[in-house]
Parts: structure tokens; C-alpha cells; sequence
């Protein structure tokens, strides 16, 4: 028992991140089963499909889950109401001030932690309010700081700077990196790209099989002057360095960026035109395997390692 | 003692980076007299100025030392003959292959490590005969891959990767992070941007004063198009990003570098026209303390770290 498990009610301090398009009722609740954390990606969801999607975790888990939300979605108002309607006890919000919504929520009951990429806005967020800050580095799949503080560098600093819990996020795929961020200050860990890569998350399979191909150096972070965003090499990503080869206005990134480019890669496995985001761990993960063995090798690599590092001595 | 200490001959494995224009004699056979590896910093001295601080170094410590080598180096033939000449025990080898000088340096009986940035060179390193690997992740100073793998991902899987010892660079300033590279599998770590500000690192006070100012977000890699380098930001930096602003070609980047602009900024102190290298954790660096202090409250820490996650259960 740790201050994020005990925080959250969970058995151990791993959350499954809230990505988008990968995140639905089948992963979350086969996470939380496990005695992890599981969160429902909104970011990707009208409010129709999130209402299903909480009524179907509340179905198939009595255990603790939650919410991820990005604070700039346009359906921010009704996907609250259902949290709240639905009493989700567990809120991950990012992308947006934490002042906006952490008194609301809280004065709910809900627990709420807030996703950070420096000790500055960590700060920011504990005097907003929340419960626990994640704070995810450059390593990253998705969006991501403009500040490119690596987790290795960002953890310690954060947990010096705040006193509530902290969760370390970007570039944790196993129980050695969990141990590492652990030594490092973190309380718990978040991974995203290692639950992709279950049999439970929503991505398609051809997206999955991608990642498997995926070797160091295979993802970047691109489009830093829109929003920072770390992608998996594709045809799309090629077609991003060429415009900036061609000196490409912002606008005219825009443009090619377009919408709905995330839907079509990770959702409807189009590796041609879609945006594929993944982190640098991509090129850790070696299978896809179920959400609970997931949670069981990290459990059992971390106490390994837990013991190896027990036994240095100078 | 462990596969590094035992390797070098050195009590703690911690090997102070050999960063050009700040690791002469006095810093160098001060880590070593601390039980750590001190290693001259060779890419940025003249022949007869490898000899003078090799003669120094024997002068100032009975301990283990060695010469940080950039195999690019135009007077490698003859740094490899002072080097072999005054029995230097230990070479790191970088920016270039480790097939061309590994086999003549152990021939003389020298322990030979080589700097990577990914699982493939470290594989080749291997290959070569070199008895150990740096690996060095994303956020570390100066000079740096061009995959962007960082170090929290980077370490794992070179120590899967080769079967010799695993050095971790990037990001590594204090007991923790140690702690986290040797959970990650590493079995010692090499630290630069914490040695720089040491008193008895060369570095011009200016160049540390700025450090000492540097906020997270304050170093950024560039120059991708040449040679991948992490600076601080300063004017010279700000220069590097209006001239890409401006769309400029290779070529118009090289002459803006131009040369000497590391001597100036690192050893003459020009904050203004000066190139300033230095790492990530550059923001979580306080204050300059001397080598045996570094080395110290390292130790100090990594024990108290090692306790802490020790007592982690689940």
C-alpha cells in the first residue's frame, strides 16, 4: 500500500492511461480486475459513446476506474454531468488549466489528478487542487511539452517541488522502468503504449502489428509548432517531414494535419493516411499479451529488480 | 564492488564524463582520489595539452584514470601514442567506430568503453571487443544520437541487448538517478553536466553561473542537419533557431556554427557568441561543490534511495 494506491483504492499503484481510441470498457475494467487503474480515454468519445462506455465498465468491473479528459474537448460540460451522474470516482484530467475544473469535480467526491510535463505547472495543478499529478515526459506517445524534460529528468525535480503523490509517465513498459521511476520519487506509474499493445485495448490490429515492427528511433516528436505530438513513422509522418523540407507554413501543416487523421490510424488501422501515436517504448514491446498479464510481469520484473538493486553494495 | 568497479579498478562506479573544455587534470584525478573514474577530456586539447594533463594526472592521484577519445579527432595518431606512451589505463571512444582502435588499444593492455545512442551500435561495440558500452540517452549535453531514444528507454534494452557492462549517461546528476539506471539494468553511470560544475571542473565561471541560472526547457537539442548537440539557450542559441526561423540551408547553418564557438562560450566564458553544451539536469543543478562532495552526497543518496524502494511492497 502506497499514497496512489491507497489514493485511488487500487491494488497496485499502475494506471493504464486514458489514449485515445484505444481506451474503452473492455481494457479499463481487464486493468482494474487486475488491481490496477484503468481509464476510459474521452478525448475520443461523443458523449453517447462515454455514457456507454462507463455504463459497460460499471458492468464488467465493482472495482475502481476513471475517466481521462482532456480539458479543451467541446463536449467538456456533458462529459462531466456523466461523471458525475455515473459517480466515476476517479478523474485524470490534462491539456487545459487545472483550475477549471478541480473544484467541481472534487466537490463531487471525485479524486482528481492532473497530467503535467514540468515542476511548474505540477505546482500549478497542487494549488489547484488535485489529488495527485502525473508527469509525463518527453519519451511520451501523443501529445506532449514543448519543454522536451525527459521523464528521467522531470520525475525527481516534480517530486521535489510538490508534496502530493506523483506519477511518472513516458517511457514505462515494464517492472525495471517502474522500479526507476520509483526510485526516482515517483509513487506509481502510468503506461500507455505497453496497454495498447493488449489484447483488450481498441486499436486495430494493424496498428498493433506496426508497433510490434517498431525499432529505436521509429517514433518522433513532430508538429511542435501546432502541438507537440509523438508519432510512430508512417506515411503520414513522411508526409509531415517533407512539408517541413518544403519550408511549410504553419497553416499550410494545419492543413495537411486536417482532422480526424488519429480515428483513421489507431481506430480504422490506416497506416497510410492515419496518425499513429505511440511512444518510444514501442520499440520495448515484443507481443501483444492480455491487460492482466501486463499488471502481473510488471508486478513480478519490479519485485526482480527490486531485489537485485537491494543486493548493490560499495 | 561490481562488473564496472571491478573492470576499472575504481571503488564507486561513477565515471565523470570527459566533456571537452572542462575536464583537465584537477578535475580528473579529484573524481579519481573520490574512488570514482576521472577521464580527461581529450577533444578539445592539442597534443602537447593531452601530455601536460596526462603528467599532471600522474603527478595528482595514484588511482585509475582515463582520456575520453572523439575518434573524429584530427590528431588521433598522436593522442593514441601519448596515450599509450604514458600508460594510460582507460580509453572512451566516441563519435565514430569502434572497429578502427579498440583491438591496437587493448593490444596495449588498455580497458576500452565506447559512447552509443542505440541497442545496434552497442551491439557493434560489442562485436568490436570493447569491455564495456556508455549508453547515453536523449538529455544528455553536447553532442547526441539522432534516434532521440532516451535514456529511461535506452538503458533497458542495451543491457538486453550486450552481455558487457552497461554505463548509463543522460539525465544522471544525483543518487537517484542512479539508483534508476542501475534498476533499469545499467551496472555504473557516467555523469557530465554535474561534474561541469564542480570546482575543480575548467569550465569559465560565466559558462556555470549561467547553468546555475538554467530553468527546465533551458537546454534544447538542434542543429540536427550537422551533428545533433544539446545547448543551452543563450544568444548564440537563439541565433541557431532565427536562422531556422529564416529557412536556412545546411550550409547556412555551418557557417553561422562556424568554429570555436565551444572554446569561447565553455572555456572563455562569451555568453553572447559562445556555444554552450550541457544537459538536461542542468535545471536540477544547484550549486557548484567540489568533486569528493559530488561524489559523496551521490553515494549518500543512491543508499537512501535504495532503502526507500527496498521498502516498497505490494
Amino acid at each position: 500500500m502506497n499514497s496512489v494506491s491507497q489514493l485511488f483504492g487500487i491494488k497496485f499503484p499502475i494506471i493504464q492511461g486514458g489514449m485515445i481510441w484505444c481506451t474503452g470498457a473492455n481494457l479499463v475494467s481487464a486493468v482494474s480486475n487486475a488491481g490496477g487503474l484503468g481509464l476510459l480515454g474521452a478525448g475520443s468519445m461523443y458523449p453517447d459513446q462515454l455514457e456507454e462506455e462507463i455504463k459497460n465498465c460499471l458492468k464488467l468491473t465493482d472495482k475502481p476506474f476513471g475517466v481521462n479528459l482532456p480539458l479543451l474537448y467541446p463536449n467538456i460540460e456533458e462529459h462531466l454531468n456523466l461523471i458525475e451522474k455515473y459517480r466515476v470516482p476517479i478523474v485524470f484530467t490534462s491539456a487545459g488549466s487545472p483550475k477549471k475544473y478541480t473544484e467541481r469535480l472534487k466537490a463531487s467526491g471525485i479524486k482528481v489528478a492532473h497530467v503535467v510535463s514540468s515542476s511548474a505547472f505540477a505546482l500549478k495543478s497542487q494549488e489547484a487542487g488535485v489529488d495527485a499529478v502525473v508527469a509525463e515526459g518527453f519519451e511520451a506517445g501523443g501529445h506532449n511539452g514543448r519543454e522536451e524534460t525527459t521523464t528521467l529528468c522531470l520525475i525527481p525535480s516534480v517530486a521535489e517541488t510538490v508534496s502530493i503523490p506523483v506519477i511518472a509517465a513516458g517511457g514505462i513498459s515494464c517492472g525495471k522502468s517502474m522500479l526507476a521511476a520509483m526510485s526516482l520519487g515517483a509513487q506509481g506509474v502510468q503506461m500507455g503504449s505497453r496497454f495498447v499493445m493488449t489484447h483488450e485495448s481498441a486499436a486495430h490490429e494493424n496498428f498493433k502489428n506496426a508497433i510490434l515492427q517498431a525499432k529505436e528511433g521509429d517514433t518522433k516528436l513532430t508538429l511542435h509548432e501546432i502541438t507537440p505530438v509523438r508519432l510512430l513513422n508512417s506515411t503520414f509522418y513522411k508526409a509531415v517531414l517533407h512539408a517541413y523540407d518544403s519550408g511549410a507554413s504553419i497553416d499550410e501543416l494545419k492543413e495537411l494535419l486536417g482532422r480526424g487523421r488519429a480515428k483513421k490510424g489507431m481506430s480504422l488501422g490506416d497506416l497510410e493516411e492515419g496518425e499513429l501515436e505511440i511512444g518510444q517504448v514501442s520499440a520495448r514491446i515484443k507481443g501483444v499479451i492480455s491487460a492482466r498479464e501486463v499488471i502481473e510481469q510488471t508486478i513480478g520484473e519490479f519485485h526482480e529488480a527490486q531485489k537485485r538493486v537491494g543486493n548493490i553494495s560499495f
